[in-house]
This record gives structure tokens, sequence and C-alpha cells, in this order.
């Protein structure tokens, strides 16, 4: 296991970029954690991730990931593969602060790295003023065969 | 998205039996969330997972999930599976607590079940002191197309 602080070694970039799904960990106001899968972009420094057009239960500014990141943004943040041969396990744990993305510049920059990512996106599945919101990572761990 | 409380469907139940790995969400004294994947059983009403023999960076009782169930024991556990047809995403959210097993003969039951899902604990990744905790459902959320 490798603990480089907030520096991301090229290994570890490679993972993040390539992962098509990562886990999201907040906890609210309670202190108690809540996870979902979210889909994300990195773009060698930050994640970007958005409130996209699948279903959802609640409406965006209710859901729990973007209450939770509001009043706390210190986020866990997990990239990593499963296979039944347990010497191809590893993940990239990114831990950071989440914040929205208020900023038009951005935004849009954001917007389209996450349209390029998922043809889904590009499709209509991500509104032009969708909500987006950044983790920038503080410590990334790794384990395994990164 | 279904919210049934602690109660367990058939379908969720299918999902969690049939999953090989989960990711757990647990935070810290100071309310900072970590994840990891773990391996898991369900055993139709708790979920246990044990410190197994997979390389760890520390020694077993100082593991963040260890540490932090024993100052917050609310967790969040996922079971989900990422594929790129968006119509098949689905996940199941347990929210709920955990805590050490320390009875011996359910400590020997779930040591059990476990050996009987992996392969590798049964052959010897697990040990048979291994420390396992349970998992208490408290609120089960499922969305997609479980």
């Amino acid at each position: 296991m490798t603990d480089t602080g907030s520096a991301i070694s090229p290994a570890v970039r490679a993972r993040l970029e390539a992962a098509r799904v990562a886990r999201l960990a907040t906890v609210d106001s309670k202190n108690t954690p809540h996870i979902i899968p979210v889909c994300f972009v990195f773009d060698g420094s930050v994640l970007y991730s958005g409130i996209d057009r699948k279903p959802k239960r609640v409406a965006a500014q209710q859901l729990a990931r973007l209450k939770n990141i509001q009043t706390t943004p210190e986020v866990a943040f997990l990239v990593d593969e499963y296979d039944d041969d347990w010497d191809r396990l590893w993940y990239v744990l990114v831990r950071g602060k989440a914040a929205l993305v208020t900023a038009e510049r951005e935004h849009k920059r954001a917007l389209a790295r996450l349209k390029a990512k998922y043809p889904q996106y590009a499709a209509g599945l991500l509104d032009e003023d969708a909500l987006i919101f950044r983790i920038t990572p503080e410590r990334v761990t790794s384990w395994g065969k990164v």
C-alpha cells in the first residue's frame, strides 16, 4: 500500500483516467456515512462528477451527496475492480474535499470532459446547466496491482 | 428507487447473496469518511466481513474500518455493478450498524459462511481467529434493475 499525500503517481493517474465508475462516500450532519456509485472524470489534478439525468428518487438539490458535501465537504472516493483472482486486486482511495463548481468557465470545461468520456452524457443525459461538483484530492492511497 | 426500511425483498436478497464484493464506508472520529472494497457474506438478515490475510499496510487492530466502527458504528454498505449500458445499472445500499463478532458460536458460523463463499478463505486466507464484524441493516435502499 502506498500513501503519497496528495501527489498522484503515473500509475494511479492511469487508473483514475481509465475507470468508468467510482464509489463516493459522504457523511451527513449526524455523522452517518452514505455511498453511491458515480460517473466521474479526472482532469489530472481534480475529479469532477455531475448530477445527471439518470432517474433519481428526489430533486437534484435534495440528493444525499449534495446535501452532505454542503455540511461536510470531506469525502472519500474509491476506484477499484474486483476479480476472483485476488492477485489482480487493486484500489485507489482518494480523500479530499468536495465543492460545487460555480465558476462558469470551470463548469464548461468539466461538462465537456464528462461528455467526452461518457457517450450518454454527450447524447443528452447531462444537462448544460447540470450541477457538477469537484473533488480536490488531499490524500491518495493505493493498494495492490495499481 | 425503493426504500424498504430494514426489510429485504427477495430481489435485494438475491443481489446481496450473489455479489462477490461490496464497498464499505465508515467514518472516523473527525467525521471524515473512508471507503474500501470488502469481501462479505449475507446470511439472510445480517452481513459479515472478516479481516483476512490479504496484504495490509497496518496491523489488523489498526485498520481504519475497525477503528472507525469502534467510535462510530454507523456504516454504509454498497453492492452494485457498473455496465456501460446504463439501462442495466443497479445498486443496493445498506445502512446500519457494525460491530465486532465476539460470541464464539456466531464467529464460527460466520467464518464457515465466508469460507463457503470464497475458496481463498477456505484455502487459508482467513484465519480461524480472524476478526469478523457484523453489519445489521437498518435501512435498505435499492435503485435501478435490482
